[in-house]
């Protein structure tokens, strides 16, 4: 069983307008509402490709509410802990004519008092997923943890700590789809995997070489550094080595949730015991299969398993 | 006692960022909400002037429950009536460079049977209202209704008949603050006063000159038609009179609520027995005093009474 914490869940709300203007009052002409946050997508990717999951959302207020029957909705096995204030809502505006326009909510004040809470819901989460017992008793998939999205605004970074520590000693791997100070947390905790992309990366290590950066991570404590690089692929630094998928090539579309989709693609390739390489192109092919939908937190499934077998993988020892 | 109907209520939400910009992502640094509709701020500058109201909201999901919770943390005395879908958003984006954006959510769709609810709702205000002791049983108050602000999207104009009728049976005095096709649909039902702003009265009758035009809404059926004109006062028609007052000069400030505070003091003059041009000076008054108050629903009392004794008024035949 896969347990995916999303810190900072969001009200997804996409505005369609005729025209974005700035200083003006537009009508808007259509409204989609949807539950979104990172690890939200990477838990409705893993669930649609049958890998059991189960989310826990720090929710809050009127639109948290709205979440947890959105996600209720859509059969993920949740917990839900009650947060005061509103969980945040982000507006993507568009239109036919410029690019989209967000604006991303800071998010509530969470308190310590209620991130003991989740601590606990996501411990008693991961000791059900390793108690539980596996679908398939002669092969069982590992357990694993992923965590997956920005923190609420003026939250410490080290909430995260005891999610991993709890994971790895009950024997789960764990997964960091983290940036800044959060994410260096992580790598401190001994995330099994952080998962930054590029910009993550340099600006969570201070370091603009991409090598430098990992291995910042690394000797911190995690375990492989997993970078994403949009078109340019994906890459896995260790101490000794780098192992690079190039991205799959020619597909065009949608990439929001593309970086959410190759998580789900890599934990669960880890997770079923592939090695660093297969789970790199599977994650790879996960991400474009992302593009091929028009929504984040869906795949082409078939395109997903095709990607996976087509890509070459490098290894260049460090 | 004052009923008051805001068909289309909504959560204005206010946005502040670094600065405006299409196409680009966009951090949010301070989210405020507030219940608002044109209806709502009126219920709030008569209920902070000492005047009983009761308010009628149709309001559905999320951020009904939110603006229930709200509007009851405010103290007015609201019946809600349960609409499917979501009650509409309006997000206003501020800088410190350009000005405001304001994105406006059409409203739920509300079926038939739910406008046949709403009815329910206003014909037992007004009916509670008419039946009520007075307060001060020497001098006692005219009972009013106010409908104000835009039906939802896709609503037929005509479900503003009813609460007229029923209203104007009862005898309670009738205030539409309405525009487009619902406004034609309050003159035909005989609404006491038809309180549009100069665009609205030239966009609903497709007449460019305002004598004109208000000539239409009278012809229809209206009892009096009042076109607040912003910078240039407010103007009284009868068939046979006009009758202005100047605004009151020199108020800089916000003017967002201003002419819901202007619509406030109308009815809150007419039901104490004021005659018309009272009733437009305390209508100009208000809504200068509410320019002096940074958010909409509120008024600077004492400013609205000083206001009020230094206008003059114009009165011209037709």
């Amino acid at each position: 069983m896969i347990v995916v914490v999303t810190p900072n869940p969001a009200v997804d709300v996409t505005y369609r307008v005729d025209e974005q203007r700035i200083g003006t009052t537009q009508r808007v002409r259509r409204v989609e509402r949807r539950p979104g946050g990172k690890g939200l997508n990477v838990a409705r990717v893993l669930a649609a490709e049958d890998v059991v999951t189960h989310s826990v959302l720090p929710l809050g207020g009127a639109s948290g509410t709205w979440m947890a029957d959105a996600v209720a909705a859509l059969g993920l096995p949740v917990t839900v802990v009650p947060v005061p204030g509103e969980t945040r809502s982000t507006i993507t505006v568009v239109d036919d004519l410029a690019h989209p326009t967000m604006f991303g909510e800071p998010g509530p004040d969470v308190p310590a008092m209620t991130w003991l809470r989740v601590d606990e819901a996501v411990r008693a989460a991961v000791r059900a997923a390793v108690c539980a017992e596996p679908a398939a008793p002669a092969a069982p998939d590992a357990d694993a943890l992923v965590i997956a999205g920005s923190l609420p605004v003026g939250s410490p970074p080290d909430v995260v700590v005891p999610w991993i520590t709890d994971a790895l000693a009950a024997g789960a791997l764990v997964v960091a789809d983290l940036s800044g100070p959060a994410l260096l947390a992580a790598a401190d905790a001994g995330a099994t995997i952080c998962k930054p992309n590029r910009d993550e990366l340099a600006e969570a290590t201070g370091r603009t070489d991409e090598r430098a950066g990992a291995l910042d991570l690394l000797r911190r404590g995690a375990g492989t550094v997993v970078v994403s690089r949009g078109s340019a692929g994906i890459a896995a630094h260790t101490v000794d080595a780098v192992v690079e998928v190039p991205a799959v090539p020619g597909v065009t579309g949608n990439p929001t949730g593309a970086g959410d989709a190759a998580t789900a693609g890599l934990v669960l390739a880890l997770a079923r015991g592939a090695d660093i390489a297969t789970a790199l192109r599977t994650a790879a092919a996960f991400g474009a299969a992302a593009v091929l939908r028009p929504v984040a937190g869906e795949i082409d499934h078939d395109a997903a398993h095709r990607f996976t077998t087509d890509l070459e993988t490098t290894r260049s020892h460090a």
